[in-house]
Formats: C-alpha cells, sequence, structure tokens
C-alpha cells in the first residue's frame, strides 16, 4: 500500500452496492480496483461522475450484424463493459463449433461478453438449419470458458409438460449452479406458475401486468429496449412498485442503425432514467443487478472489483468523458459521439486493431481480411452451399394443366406475424406464377446449409413488394435462404448473386437492372466490414428494398417467414407449415 | 398440474423478491413451492401471513453448548430453517475430522444447517489446541457437502500483509465460487479497504460509522445480535441510509439460556421489526439477503424453492403458528413459546428422537446415550486426555527463597478484554500463592488435548473470586482447560473432576465442599442432554460461580483468558503471552 497506484480518479461515486451518490475517489491498480479512497497514484483523473461500466442482460451480437469485435467498438466508447450475449442465430448456422467460435471470439475485444448457451436449436423438426444443438453438445459447452447460463428456453410448453430433451438441458445447467434464462412472452398464470419453478429470467413482458405477475413468481425481469421490441416504457412504472434488485435492463435485438446511431445498453438507460427511474436505480438495473444474476465479477465499484469504470460528465444523459476496462482507459478509442462514430477516422482509430495488438491474441491472416490485420472473427464464412439457381427451382409445379390453381398464401400481417390466406394464381408453363391484383407472388426457401438441399416454394401477401425481388440469409431461426419475388426469373437473380456472396440480403431492382447488396459472409450472417460501411450498406438495401415496395416492417417480417414456431403460416425449405398444427400443408389447395 | 397439490397455505404472503405483501396461496407439493396460486390440494391451511424460514446468516453452535440437533429443537419451531454454522471451536478441538462430524450432524436435523470451513484455526503458534486446519485441510473440506464459504477469517492485517497461508484459503473458496466471511472488528480506513478486495462479508461492526463504511466498501454487514455482543440497535440506522440487499441479521453467539428462553435468529428479527426496521425489509435480511450471501436456495418464497416456509399469527412479532421445512409440517414437533420450551414434556415431544426417526439415519449406538436413541451428533466425547491434576501441577514454582515475588498479573477488565498488571506474592513451601489483598489468584492452563500435555501458570486479577475455584475447558481458541482458584488445592479438586467429566464448567464452593459442574463431554464443549436439563445445568453452574463472588461477565472473561491474540496479557498451556509483542514473558518479572 505504500507504493503509488496506476491511477486515481474522482469524482461523485455511483456507488451500485448502497445505492448511494456520493463524493470520494477511486484506486485504480494493475487493473483492478483496490480502494475507494486518496490514494498517491502515478496518474490522476477527475470526473463529475464515476459509475461502473455497464452491463447488458440479455442480447444477440448477430442482430447488429457485426462481429462482437465490432459491435464493442460501438459500445465500449459509450460505457457498456460487458453483455450477456446468446449467439443463438450463429448457432442454428454452425451449431456447437459457431458457439465455440463465439465464445473464441470474446477473447477478442476488451468488452467482456459472456455467452449464454443456445437451448432451443433448431426451432423445430420441420426444417433443418445449418446444425443441431442437443443435450450433449449444450452439456460440453456449459463447460466452456465466458459461459453463465443456459440461453433464453423458448419452449415454454415442453418445459411445462417435463418434456425430456429441455429438462435435459436445464438440469445440465443446475448442476453447475449456473443461471436458466427464460423466454415467455405472454406467459402468465398456471403456465407462468410452472415455468417459474424452472426457469430464471425473462425478457419478453409486453405488458405491466405480465412484469408484475414474473416478478412477483420470483423470476428476474428484464426491460427490453431493443430495435423492434420497445418494451421499456410499458414495464418502466414495476420500479416504483417492487424491490428493484432483481430488475436488469436489455437491449435484445438491435440492428446496426440503432446501434451506431444511439448505443447498446447506455442508449437504454438513458432512457430509463428519461421515464423517470432514478438515476442509480437504473444503473444498478444495468451493472450490479445483471451481474447478480449472472455471478459475474464486474458491474461493481468496490475493492478488489475489476476497474470497469465510467467517466461521466453528467448522470442522467450518461455522458461518457472515458471509459476504463481492467484499468485500461478507452480501450477501444478515445470518447465517441453517435456522429463522430459514422466517420471513418473514429472507426480506424478506435478500431479492432488496437485491441488485438493489445491483448496479444493474433491469430492466422484469413483472406477475407485486409492485410496486416489479425481475423475479426473465428467464425466462418464459408456457410452457403447453394450455387447457381434456376427460376424453374423456385416455381411451384402446377398440379393439373388448369389456367388458375387455389393456393395457401403467407399473409404478412403486422410485424412478424402471419395469417392464413388463400388466392387463385395462374398456370404458366406448368408452374404456378404470380397474381399481382392479388398481391400473391412466389416465395422460396432454399436450404442454404448443404449442396443440393431442398427448396420449399409457395407465395406471400402483404410484402408490398411490387416489382423485382428480395432475398435474405438472415432468416429465423434455420437461417435458410428466403427469396420473394414478382418473377422466378429476378427471384433466381438476386438468389444467385446472394450465393456468390456467401450470403446477406440482395433487393434486385428491374429498372435499374441493378443488385444492391448487404455482404454478410459470415456465417450468412454478419459482416466483415467495418462499422460505417456496414451502416451504409444497410441503409443501401433498405432503400433499394423501399423502391422496391416493401416498408421497414415488412423487410423485418420477410426475414421471419421462415420461422416454423410463429403461428399462422410459414414455408420451410421442406415445404409449408401450418404452425397450429405442427405440420406440412400443401400450396395447392 | 391437474392432480390436487399435497397442501395449501393460504394467506398474506411475505414476497422477499418483490419487497411486497399480497393476500395470495402457496401451493406445496412433494416438499417443493410449486405455485403461488389456488392449486386443488390434499390439505389447505390458513395463516394471516405466509414467510420463507428464516436463515441466521453466521452463528456458531457450539455457543449454545448443545449439538445442532438440540439447537435445532429450540429454534424450528420458532421458524428458524436454516444457518450458516462456523464450527470454529469443534475445529480447535477436533480439527478437520471434528469439521467433518459437524457436516455429518447436518444430515441429522431437518434445520438447513450450512457449513463454513473455520479459516483461522489454530489462533496462533503460541498455544497448541487439538488441532490445525492448516491450508490443505481447508482446501479438502471447501469440497465437503453442505459448505457454503470460507468461515470468518480474523487475522486481517495477514490478510493486509499478504501473509501467504491465509490467502491460500481465501484463493482455494474463490476457485469454487464460494463467499469468505470476515471478522474485522474496528477494522476502518486503508486497513479496511485492502481487506474489502479479499473478504466479502463482516458481522463485527460495533458502530454505525464502522458498519456504513464496510457497506460503501460493497461488504455484506450482517447486523449481530448475541448474548454477549449486542449490535444490532447502534447498526439499525443504516437500513435508512442505504440499499437494504446486502444487509443480513445474524446471531454470532447465543447462550444456552438466552436460546430456550428468547431464540435464536427469529428474536433478532422481532428485535430489528422493534427498532423500527420495515418488517418485510427486516425478513429480507433474514431470509433471501442471507441465501443470495451463500447461493442457497432456501429463505424464498417462488415456484421451485423447498417448501420453507413459516405460517404466522402476526409478522411484527414474528407470532408462529406451523413452520414447513422441505414441506413437512412442524418437522421438530408443535408450535412453541419460550415457556413451553423449558418445560420437559415439549422437550420430549418435540424432540431429537422424532426427527431421526423420521430422517431414516440410525447410527450405530453409544454409551452415553440413552437406550433406543440415535446418536444426537457425530462428534466426539473422548477429548480431555488430562487425568488426575495435582495442585503441585498448577502452582508456579518460587525463582528464589524470598518471602514475596512480584509477578506479572493478567487484569480481567472488562468482558473478555484484559491489561497487564504487578502485583507481589507470597511464597509457601517453594510455590507461589495467591496475595488475597491485591486479589491476585492462581491461574493455570491445562493442556487438555494430550495427555501429559503442558500447564501454563500464572495469576489473574478481577474475576471477583473470593472462594474456591472454577474450571472450564470452553477456554478460546484452544479449548484447553482454564482453572482459577484461591488455592492450588481447590484447583486441583475442580480440574480432575473436570477431567473426570469428560470437559464442561466446574464449581468448587468449599463452604458446601461441594463441586457443582455442566458436563460438556461432547468436545469438551457441548452437552449430550436435553435443551430443559442443560439450562438447568447451566443455571446451577451460574449460581454456583456467583457464590464463590464471580459475575456473568467475569465467567465469560474466564473463558477468554487463554486467547493469545487478544490484548493485552493472556496465559497459554506454554506460559504467559505478552499480545502486543506476540511473545512469551516471564510471569516474574
Amino acid at each position: 500500500m505504500s507504493e503509488p497506484v496506476d491511477l486515481l480518479i474522482r469524482g461523485t461515486l455511483v456507488n451500485v452496492h448502497t445505492g448511494t451518490l456520493e463524493g470520494g475517489a477511486v484506486a485504480v491498480d494493475d487493473g483492478e480496483i483496490v480502494a475507494l479512497e486518496e490514494r498517491p497514484a502515478e496518474r490522476e483523473l477527475e470526473a463529475a461522475y464515476v459509475a461502473p461500466g455497464l452491463i447488458d442482460a440479455h442480447m444477440h451480437v448477430e442482430s447488429s450484424m457485426v462481429p462482437l469485435v465490432r459491435y464493442a467498438e460501438a459500445v465500449v466508447p459509450r460505457g457498456v463493459v460487458g453483455l450477456i450475449w446468446d449467439p443463438h442465430e450463429i448457432a442454428n448456422v454452425l451449431g456447437e463449433s459457431g458457439i465455440r467460435s463465439a465464445i473464441a471470439d470474446v477473447g477478442k475485444t476488451p468488452l467482456k461478453a459472456r455467452i449464454t448457451v443456445p437451448s432451443s436449436v433448431p426451432a423445430s423438426g420441420l426444417q433443418q438449419g445449418g446444425a443441431t444443438v442437443g443435450p450433449d453438445a449444450v452439456d460440453r459447452l456449459l463447460d466452456a470458458n465466458a459461459v453463465v447460463a443456459l440461453g433464453e428456453v423458448m419452449d415454454v410448453p415442453a418445459v411445462v409438460a417435463g418434456e425430456e430433451t429441455v429438462h435435459e438441458k436445464i438440469a445440465a445447467a443446475r448442476e453447475r449452479g449456473l443461471t436458466v434464462d427464460g423466454h415467455m412472452p405472454r406467459v402468465t398464470g398456471s403456465t407462468l406458475q410452472e415455468a417459474a419453478r424452472f426457469l430464471d429470467t425473462d425478457h419478453e413482458s409486453i405488458s405491466l401486468e405480465e412484469a408484475r405477475a414474473k416478478a412477483a413468481a420470483g423470476i428476474r425481469v428484464y426491460l427490453r429496449e431493443g430495435s423492434s421490441s420497445t418494451d421499456l416504457a410499458t414495464i418502466a412504472p414495476l420500479v416504483e412498485e417492487i424491490d428493484t434488485r432483481f430488475l436488469s435492463l436489455c437491449t435484445d435485438d438491435r440492428d446496426i442503425l440503432d446501434l451506431v446511431d444511439r448505443g447498446g445498453i447506455d442508449d437504454v438507460l438513458r432512457r430509463a432514467i428519461a421515464e423517470g427511474i432514478d438515476p442509480v436505480t437504473a444503473v444498478q438495473m444495468a451493472t450490479l443487478n445483471t451481474a447478480e444474476s449472472y455471478g459475474l465479477p464486474f458491474g461493481r465499484l468496490q475493492p478488489g472489483a475489476p476497474a470497469d469504470l465510467v467517466l461521466l460528465s453528467d448522470l442522467e444523459t450518461w455522458a461518457v468523458d472515458h471509459v476504463l476496462v481492467d484499468g485500461v482507459v478507452d480501450p477501444t478509442g478515445g470518447s465517441v459521439g453517435a456522429a463522430q462514430w459514422r466517420g471513418p477516422e473514429e472507426t480506424r482509430s478506435g478500431g479492432a486493431g488496437d485491441e488485438e495488438t493489445r491483448s496479444g491474441e493474433a491469430g492466422e491472416r484469413r483472406s477475407a481480411e485486409p492485410s496486416g490485420e489479425t481475423p475479426v472473427t473465428a467464425l466462418s464464412t464459408d456457410t452457403v452451399a447453394c450455387g447457381s439457381i434456376s427460376p424453374s427451382d423456385l416455381a411451384h409445379p402446377a398440379p393439373t394443366d388448369a389456367d388458375t390453381v387455389t393456393v395457401r398464401v403467407i399473409d404478412s400481417v403486422e410485424g412478424i406475424q402471419t395469417a392464413r390466406k388463400t388466392a387463385t394464381v395462374p398456370v404458366r408453363d406448368g408452374v404456378l406464377v404470380a397474381n399481382r391484383e392479388a398481391d400473391a407472388i412466389p416465395l422460396a426457401v432454399i436450404d442454404r446449409h448443404r449442396p443440393d438441399g431442398p427448396i420449399g416454394t409457395g407465395f406471400v401477401h402483404g410484402l408490398g413488394l411490387d416489382r423485382g425481388a428480395i432475398a435474405t440469409t438472415v432468416a429465423h431461426d434455420a437461417h435458410n435462404l428466403v427469396v420473394a419475388g414478382r418473377t422466378h426469373d429476378a427471384m433466381a437473380t438476386v438468389a444467385t448473386e446472394l450465393c456468390e456472396l456467401g450470403g446477406g440480403i440482395a433487393v434486385f431492382d428491374p429498372e435499374s437492372e441493378e443488385i444492391t447488396a448487404l455482404s454478410l459472409p459470415i456465417a450468412g450472417l454478419l459482416s466483415d466490414q467495418p462499422l460505417t460501411v456496414v451502416c451504409d450498406q444497410f441503409e443501401a438495401v433498405d432503400s433499394a428494398a423501399t423502391q422496391i415496395g416493401l416498408t421497414d416492417e415488412t423487410l423485418l417480417g420477410l426475414t421471419f417467414l421462415s420461422l416454423e414456431v410463429i403461428p399462422e403460416l410459414r414455408l420451410t425449405s421442406n415445404g409449408l407449415v401450418d404452425v397450429d398444427r405442427m405440420t406440412y400443408v400443401d400450396v395447392v389447395v
């Protein structure tokens, strides 16, 4: 205690343990908080407030379409030092080895990502994704480095029914003393009580009553504010009603534009304070409470904790001056605002290259990377096995030689919901084609995980697409290649391009005869480009999709048209599925 | 969910998770809380309030001089279902095997005792107790069943100095994700900051400022209300100042009379509410907060938790109607009041015999037990190795043939404190004897753990003893046989008797020529008798001690005269120790 410490920071401490604000000092040495008092130091900093670094209680990095290292560049300068990542999408594409690659990525950034092992891969037995993650794989993965929980258990009816596979996975987590995350949208009453016996957390409440019932059953309730699901304002009143120790903040899903423009869990914190939640309580909900949920040593401001700190000029607006991770000041580059992050200079100076040098984890070079840099991810870039697609591959054959046929059509009604519908479509050259007046256009789902895999064909209504075609390999949960279009030719053009790119989202506009693409070669889900480039490409694809008639909502809806566990009708690579009955049904009525 | 559950309890639920009171129902099946809602049930109960069973956050069963099974008889009917037991005294007598016996005792009662592995045995290298518990033994024991923490780390200077042995033990607990309990009386400032890096909890605060500083450093503060240390009222205002999630209630030490007359942690809870602490907050401090401190599944009221419940007719006075442990109603017998517990009928009907039958853990019979009953403890009853003691064994030899000699005298000043003093004592037949006018009377410490062990001899002032002699094998921490008396003859008489009893506390009154004894044959610390008998014997010895001049305070002080780590002067079996210098000093100046 006689040697000067590395760093002393003076300011008002946001003491999340006592829930108080008090003027003081934090002494940092060898990456650790060694004292909350004045100490002689090599370096001194002043801040209006000093808080522990924030933790996102539940999220999927994949939603931002960038690998973890890039995600970190966006959030660490904003005071986010940790997150609980459920690599659910990666798991559906790459299985156990993909999850291990995600875990390997954790070491590439100062951001403390902790992993939950996806519990619900595949979504069902009705469609082949890239992989299955069964109880044995879950059991192995729960022992892996950085793993803190079993990821969100989605099949609540199976939990309640005592289904063996899901209970094996839960038991494996319990044996290790790990948390079991739940996923209980609209689950109430006796089903909630039964689920609460086995599941510790939930982030799916969309009403105050639902959140209140879960909290009363002892479930940790996470208040979510993502890009598509924005529940914070609705649930925020709960904070005034109950002990807040079991409440946390999470993003769940943030698209790349929200991430870069507004931030991650820091943005949720800011909104929580704006909703009237006491700032110290809000910080607890984004630090200590989540640390306690998963037994994390960080998210704390006490001697013995890692020096993961945020120096703020203002607490209520979470105005960040500096960020420390393990005592390193601004480890991914200097302080940033959203506008700055859009500039290429900041991205370069705050980029992954610096960090990888710091962490000393130089890996082998890969051709996809600019020369002189280590890979941003251990995840595979070879996950799209389909090749050249011909129009006839995507067409549904006519059952008879009649001029028209009545078919089942997926009605893309609102958000990610669908409804059953029928329509009459014309027959041309032995296949069923679009009925443009009825807005029943061809849809196909190509198994992209294996060469010469099956292709499901059918029809969709309500996307708003009025020319050309759109294709995506971001297609929950199996992440096959989903393509919709006015003609089979346009569909084949855009699908073939997407296969060549190794995945992503592509739009073909026959007016300009151009394909606009967001290339996502990493697992067919993530970009290998810098944040600003991804934002630009995302906006370009979004704009091109708007040009051919889609809205932001129907574009999102498109990525869920193949998810065979959400009502009512979905198209898989194996064919059309009636979700209520969980069986295949014929396209032709 | 269609079959009726075993039991439904209706009442106002003390929901410790949300910190609220709300009318509802608890459904219990197969020993588990399966729902917080109405369910068809085989049996129904009503209560004004339903709370989770209480947990004592830190205590030593040994302080009550009964084994765990008997302790449970006293507290389970009062709504205590768990406790964190540091078998520190057992460890000093019996070492690793004794701790394992303590762990074995956990299975003999429905009371959920969880064990902390004593970290500080022996107190120093200056005196031989029964055993040493080194880093290797700690390492092994941390893997044992029922172990939840490293027990209170007492040598804070060693922690701060980075001393290897203590840090090995701390690291062993950390590796296993276990809690590390602290013991930091009057530790403040930089020492506190440094200790807070390594220690998670503390129960030694005797001032509000001390407690506040510890809480601000992220330490879990336990508010203690024992028999000798009563700090609750002093520290209670902290509850209004800070987030209470890291505050717990504990007893630390409760003597047998307090235990039986007033209760255990239930009594502390009652006093906490009387001090003005919100009842729900107080219950959290005696249930959930402690459960979180040690990662316990009980102390909770939620689906999936064990059905450890207390049915109350009144919350503020903690008036207990029924207690459930793992769904069993009143597992140690019916509801009791303090008065009832003193009656032999209640003790018999609610006794250990029932429980042992229930738990099905029939062990081999031992001669010390009444026939037909299984042993109340796995602990040894053969721990006093010394035999017949002669007066000359206890006398300090005269260094010269002078009539008087000046000697160092332990001044028993207040509570368990001592001070240095000198006095002149007469020489008779070559040995030093009492100076009655100066109240300097002979004191001896006999190594009782090994045959023909050393005997330390010296003088004590301030016990108030004005005739006869008193001896005890309850003598912190080494628990050697300490005997003080006006004459060496009286001392030898009472010490010999105590050896024959196998340990305990004995008083010899020369006026009546009677020895009054509390026999403590289990480890020389605990009685094998029913609670009421132990109370009667304890009161008899206390009364006899009062007759020969001691007070309750000096009787307690006697049991600490041999603890060589508390200032200023102590007598060990190896001789007199100056605590400030941690060296032996001569009795003769």
